[in-house]
């Protein structure tokens, strides 16, 4: 019944149903010191705030984050910092479609018998509203990074077949296209691909790859506390991922020894190396190279066509879902996939400093 | 500089490097009055046993497990159950060609920078020995998992280009073949390529799947602890897995949602689902489905090929890697991936039980 | 930097300081289905709220409790339940005789040490207003142990040399009158006691005790988790609290095992025991008599007395606190107790479920 | 069923039974470097061993310790440290007196309805033996705590109505007198008073008090992680420990904040306390004064008078407990406080590196 919290050393809670009074988190752990206000987190909240194009639901919400705790004078204080924001676009509406039939490919029916009952107007906590705390807290994490040299990014990789092209990457575009693609040529194409989908009723998976860039080598630890194993839980805990993969990833099942060990060099009198299939992680500890994840997503389960399932009390019975729905989940998740990496980065930091 | 406890109820800690006096694991948290002898822990690590083919090392160990705690008179008391196993094949041997330099595709440099020095004799912590408190406490999770009618197994699925064919699965060929592959004519055919491989002095990549039978709808919490989440932290905390996938997993970016979504349907008075894209599980919750993931191990990074590499002192030097190492990971670390997943479901549903 | 977190399935983590915007808490791990209103939560917030008797600070909070998640159609859905009250007294004032003083007796200098500049404006997390939270989680807590048979109370027994006539025990005092002692002669006598000491600008101690009825023998953990050590640190950690015993507690130095053990017997068939010197608690388990448990509260430092101290400069100053405080710290914190004795009981009960 | 691990940071696992094979400890998250040798950790172990004097049970056990893991070249690696002592005086004997029986003030009773049996040769877990693990573990904190600068020692300062003369206080007599009281005069008398105890087949229950010198100012917790919070669960932890208070502890109750405010000043450039009603606790954090705790710890539950009980088929019965029992319990169990209570101060001072 709990499974909330993230983090050994930066702790982070969150709470709030998307159809409650509010949203939230509680940060416990986070250095005293750093400066922080509103605006830096809104920054982040606004990155994931739906309604700033075709491809995202057109519910209303301003999502402006409140810091109730844990900051003064511009500073944190090193004592929890309590993060609000109010649902105010929960409009009552006629949730008789939805209230005792499971939809397919939500989490309704484990639910109901996980819990004996759900509050059926939205997805209660597997609703994509729970994670504002997680981007809110993550905006913070950024933040002691950024102090630490440390710079963690995510954008949309590949949509249905659509790839992006790496040669023409421009970090500018993620933040100035709809589909956070780093390659304007690409995201157009998908743009057409999600029109088709639209129209269809239907809706589109896609990748996110993040990079870390400016993580020491040494961190992470070599048994079950293994930097890849607290990122893959860190981000498979982001709802609609179903895999996640570090450097080469799967590609390594293809691979031979000769081709996936990077060799080092001394570049300038520091430890470097000529390739990076490992992702910037070895045995579960960073190697002083760029971290390199990529994360599937699924396609937005909540699609417009009639659908058969089955109702709670044991009916079979069809759904057809009304409302507002993105065709796509990764782009708004960009950001989530960001502070998710940010805060399990920074909480292994944490845990790591020596005597 | 810890990381070695895993679990939050049926809690893991190993202990023990490869060329120290010997290896373990305590178990804190295993129920009472669970039949346990050490005749059948000891089944679990002979899978896991260098020496039974040419794929594997020659390192002679008989690997005997001991139980010095926590069972009495047969049945497990509700106390830490202490499992040791001794290393008696550390013959002295010559280690000047690893002592200072770091092997490609190893943590040996992250290790001296993390600890400020390391044992040189081996792979440390992040040696293949450590999993050997891992498989016999996951021995034990997989019999109070079988009390409660949960089945799990793992075997090879790819190595190389060749993929098992599903038409031909044998669940007996896992343990009869030396690849534990779960069709005899695919292993067969992985043989050959391995060979090539070992006559080049290189190594192979390959996937381990992982089914799950058994488990209940409504296992997992909903937000940072999903059952994926948590599976996901457990698999890819074995050594050289880079990527771990759930149901459909990467296959999901090119879906729809109109072909992921699984339609739920009864069935004979049972919630059922008419396929299972999502591997068991939705929203992190269980969804009665068979639990489906599979993992990407990397190819045995020791080769006997040169390479380049740097050693402690800042040189640039080339390495030939001498001694016993297996031309593949992943037959050996089946067992490996059925004890992570077994620990991670009991100690979900140890976490899930209500009131 | 953390330590906000209390529990490990029945998760509290309280935040908020008293000069902020507002305290609260979040609560992780609360079983579904438990029927909670806030009328229910604010009974117990208004038993530890300023204001009520000459005895308690004159700051007038309201202290309204609002539940922004986690209860849905009147019942707590599983999911994490968030508490907020507002701190709407904060009146600013001249904080000039505080802001670089150490106060004695207060946690200011290990704060600053500790954090490198701290929130001057009150004790920060030191506050009483901390204990708000607390008690906010403890009333659900509660809840969920009045549907298992399990009665938490606490009292005043002693202040300064007045101690209650067991005799005269009167359960329906503790709430009744302004020093929540159970025997109103003893109530009054202290309240003469308190008369004087207010008049001379001092404060004094008190103590607590605590009494669990209904908890079933087999509760608690053998080792570190003992039943005993979880509710020693459950209330050492009320701020004041400087000691905690169990049972017949300090005592036991005096006493002889012919006396202290005490005997068990077959009563209407049921394992009892004659005597209760052991406080409910043998060996860290319950043996199902009442648990007993006391505290000793230090006197109020927030004194009126000129004090010598230093400033965080390093110069030795004089000191007059000026403002609000309670001339004694026990009577308001026996909800706090009881608070924490309930969260920490339902907590192993939790943790204790059976398969 | 869990509750055997102890720590955040430096976490210790304690394992086995009195009449298992051996006990033993696991230590996760010891910095690296440290030097360590068997003979160091033998000399802490030493201090608990019986049969050392007439108030020591005669069990003959050499009780050496071996170091399995963690330690190579001299040197902590930063991996778990493995650590175990057999068990070499299970001498078999007849049970029948308490096989079925639950043994007046010990955890029999409580054994069985939590795990549904228990081994009855001993105390399981709760038997002495198990501090052996936490002894070898404190040792190797003590010694990680030494090169911190911070001093860790406890002795007995009262036995029944005995206690010590502070003014005669002779830290060298701890180790030197059967008693371990720092006071060679109120050690012989104790003597008497436990020979009178001894001839009535009786027992008596003492205090321990234990000083730590050398922690800097500003550790711990505010809230729930308190420091005196984490202490009074790891002493309360140690079996027989029926209270524990910090610097004045339940004087407090009587005293007047005129009295117990601590007066700061400035003391060649450091802030200092005049007096130390503290205990060198304030608000959780330390002010930099010694920490001062005391432990009550009762008669020890085998004596060898006949006392009514029950059996665990529910019938009033008679027991007369025989073999091997101390008198007394304390002085055993000083270098266990000392162990529990470096364990706490270390583990907290890593948890509290700043960045």
């Amino acid at each position: 019944m709990s499974g909330s919290t993230f983090g050994r050393i930066f702790k982070v809670t969150t709470w709030g149903e998307s159809h409650g009074a509010a949203v939230g988190a509680v940060i416990d752990g986070c250095p005293s010191g750093v400066e922080i206000d509103e605006a830096y987190i809104q920054s982040f909240l606004d990155r994931r705030k739906p309604g700033q194009s075709k491809y995202t639901t057109k519910r209303n919400e301003p999502d402006k984050v409140k810091v109730l705790s844990g900051v003064f004078e511009g500073k944190t204080t090193g004592t929890p910092i309590s993060l609000v924001v109010e649902n105010t676009s929960q409009i009552s509406k006629d949730y008789s479609d939805i209230k005792d039939v499971y939809r397919p490919g939500h989490a309704d029916f484990g639910y109901d018998v996980k819990y004996g009952f759900r509050d059926y107007r939205g997805g209660g906590r597997s609703s994509g509203r729970e994670t504002i705390g997680r981007v809110a807290a993550g905006a913070i994490a950024m933040k002691v990074l950024e102090g630490l040299g440390v710079d963690v990014y995510a954008y949309v990789n590949q949509i249905g077949d659509i790839k992006i092209d790496y040669n023409s990457f421009d970090r500018d575009e993620i933040q100035s296209n709809p589909l956070c693609m780093p390659d304007k040529v690409a995201a157009e194409k998908a743009g057409v691909y999600l029109d088709e989908l639209i129209a269809q009723k239907d809706s589109s998976g896609a990748m996110v790859e993040c990079i870390v860039n400016g993580v020491p080598a040494g961190l992470g630890e070599p048994v079950f506390d293994k930097l890849d194993a607290r990122l893959a839980m860190a981000v498979m805990s982001i709802g609609a991922v179903k895999g996640i993969e570090i450097g080469d990833g799967f590609d390594v099942v293809k691979s031979k020894g000769s081709e996936n060990n990077d060799e080092f060099y001394m570049d300038e009198g520091v430890v470097a190396k000529k390739t990076n299939h490992s992702g910037g992680i070895l045995g579960g500890i960073s190697d002083g190279a760029d971290i390199i994840l990529r994360a599937a997503f699924k396609p937005t389960p909540s699609i417009f066509q009639k659908q058969s399932t089955v109702d709670n009390k044991g009916n079979d019975v069809e759904i057809e879902i009304k409302g507002r729905h993105d065709p796509i989940i990764a782009p708004r998740a960009v950001v989530v996939v960001e502070a998710m990496v940010a805060m399990t980065i920074l909480d292994m930091m944490l845990l790591d400093i020596k005597l």
